[in-house]
């Protein structure tokens, strides 16, 4: 838990009882990340100085990262469509990081409109050395030596997200929701004391409530629940941070930039805290189920088949192989929906030559999971899921596990259901 | 001339007669700049990227520099302003050299697209080290060794123009019409062979061709001419490039982006060339005149006053002090219209100071020129002007002269019978 231990407590510990506190310093130093949305005109670049200047007023010292404002980052994709066919991976990159640079260094003018003296910086800037991978550039090492200058000066560091300089001394991209990562690396370089992701809504929700309207905030989640909450459809941090996160020890704060009120807390579970057994139900309904029916059950067939897929750029999630039965067996998986075509191309080489039956595949699913950490010391928790899913007629067509999740797939005209029953069997709903 | 030698001719002098040519290579060195009107939408980037591959495929090696697309340096002021009242100078240069950044990947894109493999620069990428002035930062030095390693892969370096970076290693904005000066500088770095400056006219005019039907195309102009000529109606190269072209005999050619047929070359009086003695007509209805009525005629004044203005970033033009009569005298210079308010409070003071009777200011006055580097030798130049003028009606309000330029302060209204009137005397008409 590196990123907790530097919450300096009220009091100094290096000062003797009963002296006067002369240096006593209870500043924290915290990340606040905003995305595109929150930047999105120059009313609510305004708004997001007004929350930075009050972070200030209140004594402590703030890092900033910015997504591009609003739409940006789609528009200049678009303007590169509009003019060329040819989208080098160093051009592109050099492109998009713009939007990222002008929203900067525009929420730094409007912090010195609101009286907060503030810096913006470029990734390079900010230290972020990436390897070569335009468009998806990793982080290689972060060195935030004009970062920490500035705000030990009393400055505020304004750091445009999702962006580096490679090796070769070329602009990165990280990708997108790459603003996100942007922030917990630099929280964890600086050693901040938290990093605080902003978003739409007031954290993160035990599922989503436009579906349910009795979904509840969660006050805290551990980084491996948040990272099995794929998709549940409200915002949540970009599950790329969330590893970063987790690996480095950074405290997350997911909550929004329109109220003070607390959002909801990331960190790793207490191991001795009394551990919920589901703390959210989640739903997916991006995805389309391929089935390949009657496939010779001979070692190398899936190996094959998934290999080819992932040279094909085919993201392939859930995967479920039936008990083989007379020799045959049938493997399912589900796929992103705008996949559909190059997974049949390239599956239907592969029963071509092993001799399966066929391919079918169905867009009209979705994936219902329940997800806590207790799970792992109850079990019974997937037998009630599934009870649960038959009592209201939901059929199921494949079942995947984790330790501390169970995703089925439904059909998608039932899944609203599906999600309703769940937070009301596992008790989720608002007090 | 350090621009000009490196011209290659037709033949290889180190080749011994006769002989086969093994490695002969005319090719040449180019900086072509195209501005903002050139790269304004994806189909004029197209254009010019079409362009480019047709020099490339001539033989050539070409250099790119690209201001900000169309209007938007324009717009993102007007972003900032939206946003904030405040505009740090370092933000503003972040902001504003957003837009050559997006130009230049898009060029590169479409050069991609051509056929063309190409890499985009940023001006810190290209080298240009600048000082800390933000928003009008002055070159340093120029490293160009990635452009140079580029350019000598075989692949087209794209510049974003008018920027840099500082001494302090923050993003710089070289100013208005600093891509110009951005090509030029890169020309004098890489000992280009031509400094090629795109814009929508075919080359720089007699005068201005919207006024006199009969102005013609100047093939070459030196570069003291091309500096007299300022706001002559038709665009030409910014200033400061043609001063840094001067001072380092870098050769400019101002042509058309949409025809290949040659423009106006800049370079270098010939010394034993006959010179035209009047070779333009040029006019400029921007200013206002302001006159002082009454000023002691003691030492200091004329300097307290514009020292007074040059503090308030009055940028004063021609200036005129009649001979003093009974003591006192009378002041006269030119203005920026915009600036008439700021230089009658300060002119105020200084009346109110020193005495004077008081200040005048009058809007509706233009100033024409006749330029020529051949004037120098021809006396009676300034006389056929104001021949000329007299017997068409003009009254001449002011004079101010130059060793190769005739300057007078006219009437605004009648300034359009001047410059036809003058370009017909010096027999400047398309023949």
């Amino acid at each position: 838990m590196g990123g907790r231990q530097s919450v300096v407590g009220p009091g100094n510990p290096r000062q003797a009882p009963g002296t006067v506190p002369v240096a006593w310093s209870p500043v924290a130093l915290i990340v606040q990340k905003f995305g595109g949305t929150s930047v999105g005109d120059p009313e609510r670049i305004r708004e997001v100085a007004d929350h930075v200047a009050r972070t200030v007023r209140h004594g402590d010292r703030v890092v900033l990262v910015v997504s591009a404002m609003g739409k940006e980052t789609d528009e200049l994709l678009r303007l590169a469509a509009d003019v060329s066919s040819t989208h080098p991976g160093r051009e592109l990159d050099m492109l998009i990081t713009a939007g990222e640079r002008k929203a900067m260094a525009l929420v730094c003018m409007a912090l010195h409109d609101a009286g907060v003296p503030a810096d913006s910086f470029t990734g390079s800037q900010a230290g972020f050395l990436t390897d070569t991978t335009h468009g998806n550039a990793k982080i290689l090492e972060v060195r935030p030596e004009r970062v920490r200058t500035t705000v030990d000066a009393g400055r505020v560091a304004v750091v445009g997200g999702s962006q580096g300089v490679s090796t070769e001394n070329d602009v990165t991209f990280l990708g997108r929701g790459g603003s996100d990562t942007t922030a917990v690396a630099l929280a964890h370089a600086l050693g901040a004391d938290v990093c605080e992701l902003y978003t739409d809504v007031t954290g993160v929700f035990t599922t989503d409530p436009r579906l349910v309207p009795t979904a509840r905030r969660m006050p805290a989640v551990s980084f491996d629940e948040l990272l099995e909450m794929t998709a549940s459809g409200c915002p949540k941090p970009a599950m790329r941070s969330v590893e970063y996160a987790r690996t480095h020890g950074v405290r997350l704060h997911v909550r929004s930039a329109f109220t003070w009120q607390e959002g909801t807390w990331v960190d790793e579970e207490e191991p001795n805290m009394e551990q919920a057994i589901v703390s959210a139900v989640t739903h997916d309904a991006s995805e389309a189920k391929m089935t390949i029916a009657g496939v010779p059950d001979r070692p190398g067939v899936a190996g094959t088949l998934f290999r080819a897929l992932a040279d094909h750029d085919v993201n392939v999630d859930l995967i479920v192989q039936n008990v083989s039965a007379q020799g045959v067996t049938d493997i399912s998986f589900t796929v992103p929906r705008d996949d559909i075509e190059r997974t049949l191309e390239e599956t239907r080489k592969l029963v071509a030559e092993v001799g399966a039956v066929g391919v079918d595949a169905d867009p009209d699913i979705a994936r219902v999971s329940i997800v806590g950490a207790g799970m792992r010391t109850n079990p019974g928790v997937a037998a009630t899921m599934f009870e649960t899913l038959a009592d209201h007629g939901v059929n199921i067509q494949m079942i995947s596990t984790s330790a501390i999740r169970v995703s089925c797939v439904v059909a998608e005209s039932q899944v609203e259901e599906a999600v309703a029953a769940l937070h009301d069997a596992f008790d989720l709903a608002d007090a």
